[in-house]
């Protein structure tokens, strides 16, 4: 959008007290609120990418981890990560939340949060709903576009995998929160504020990436959910994982919540291009060795190891 | 979409079982799910309209009230509803639901009643998400889309206002469910499975609607809402508001979760050929009387009367 759209003047009552000081908070990051439904243009010839997740209290976060600002931020970045996925850039945010009476002052704090995610996105926040409700839940609906969006199913035989950043923080920040142990700077700055990788998904498009996914539930899992949508059978090299100091590459590919990319993609990237740009490695981790048959093989050094599955917050 | 599109094939583990137990249950209902992001053409020259209604058990449903299906069907159906208030069509539905662990043997029921919703609206639930938690929440996003949006804030002076239906039911069932008291058949149809006016909505947009609003808090705030965002005077007869057999019209105008419609309108609309065509009435219930200082003047039998406000979920 190239100048501010006004919101629409609203009514009265508390809901509309509330998003009155949403909006007061927000200031440029919020555009056109008001009406019964958010109006944009999706440009030509491009394509809608949308994708809705959801954080709740308790399950995806603890309260006494986080600010409320970096709870919200968090929530906002998962969404715009499955955007980075597709290889979509962002048009605007839907957020849907839930506020228990208990959280009432925190909101101008998790309006900063949704704030901040939206504008290190370039993108702003287009409407929502608000309600009352015993647990916080961030219900975030990003819209994007893509001239041609990356899925997960275009992985070839004979492709190579990649992934951007280093994986392991947000376990290593998680396991150690529990234990009451303390935690790295590096593994908290990547646990309590993650970045969606968009501009680098933009890269790895224009470079050739038939096959992509966001590390949200680490990537083990990820590995096989490209390769099932892919029916292709992927060997992966668990050695070549990057990973934070002093974190095992074996516990670093269960570590969920990361928001690095995995893709497929020809050989010989410009691997070195890409980290001037972004600094932040981008990896050859392995290839994708056949078609039919959808699998994943891991080996460290050679031999062949049991990946552990990430995680499942139903399983918790 | 003129064929169905395929999905995605899953990875495993328990979340993705709960959602192969609702793609089984949808069927054709749901479209293209399992990658990153749902992927969407907008129909050429048309603008893209999008909004996220949220519904959270125990304030904006009681669970006992309703069957599972009647839940989620409720819930969709208000989404819905916000693009009939844009005369939007419907381009597909996001669910983001959070199901705690005594609603998981309803999960098949929830299922149905989105899909019926949706096949109302002859969508297709394209994504959405799925978290573990304690109070069942459903964060519908609905995206549509529209040549020209009507928005709220297009009513001017000369005006006339009209609204589909017949209020009152919905209020009138909440009462006696409250009370303990029996509910007449029409009030708890109109309670517990009520309909998107998305058909209507297009009448009353190709037959010149300048402003639209549905009807979810209460006609009353309604139209505070868009003589707010219209920035004007608006005059309503009370006595000309359709209600349900035995309903006062002074209780009928605070009734929330109607989801009718109330439009500003040229003078003159073919009510009759609106109710030939769609089986519910469309009735002139007031004049837009000036633009500059927004207000609702509302008289009963030539008296002013004072509207009840509409009902606020955090104010319950």
């Amino acid at each position: 959008m190239t100048q501010p759209i006004e919101h629409v003047a609203l009514g009265s009552g508390r809901e509309f007290d509330l998003v009155r000081t949403l909006l007061r908070r927000w200031q440029g990051a919020a555009q056109g609120i008001g009406d019964d439904a958010a109006i944009l243009d999706v440009p030509e010839q491009e394509r809608l990418v949308s994708s809705t997740d959801v954080a709740v209290e308790g399950v995806h976060f603890v309260r006494e981890w986080f600010t409320p600002a970096q709870v919200a931020d968090r929530a906002v970045t998962a969404a715009l990560s499955d955007l980075a996925a597709m290889a979509a850039r962002p048009l605007g945010i839907l957020v849907g939340l839930v506020l228990p009476a208990r959280w009432g002052d925190a909101l101008d704090l998790l309006a900063d949060g949704i704030a901040s995610a939206a504008g290190r996105a370039e993108t702003h926040v287009i409407g929502g709903d608000l309600s009352a409700g015993a647990e916080l839940t961030l219900a975030i609906t990003v819209l994007g576009s893509a001239r041609v969006p990356v899925t997960r199913s275009g992985a070839r035989s004979g492709d190579h995998l990649y992934m951007t950043g280093r994986l392991g923080g947000p376990g290593e920040a998680l396991r150690a929160l529990t234990k009451g142990e303390a935690v790295s700077p590096w593994s908290w700055a990547r646990f309590a504020a993650p970045v969606a990788r968009l501009r680098e998904a933009q890269w790895l498009a224009s470079h050739g990436a038939t096959a992509m996914i966001d590390i949200s539930d680490g990537l083990s899992a990820e590995l096989n959910h490209l390769a099932a949508a892919s029916r292709a059978s992927m060997a992966i090299e668990v050695e070549q994982v990057p990973v934070g100091n002093g974190i095992e590459a074996l516990k670093a590919v269960a570590s969920g919540e990361e928001y690095e990319l995995l893709c497929a993609a020809p050989a010989n990237l410009d691997t070195a291009d890409f980290e001037r740009r972004f600094e932040i490695p981008l990896t050859r981790i392995g290839r994708v060795t056949s078609q039919g048959s959808p699998g994943v093989l891991a080996t460290l050094y050679g031999n062949r190891v049991d990946l552990a599955p990430g995680h499942d917050h139903f399983s918790r």
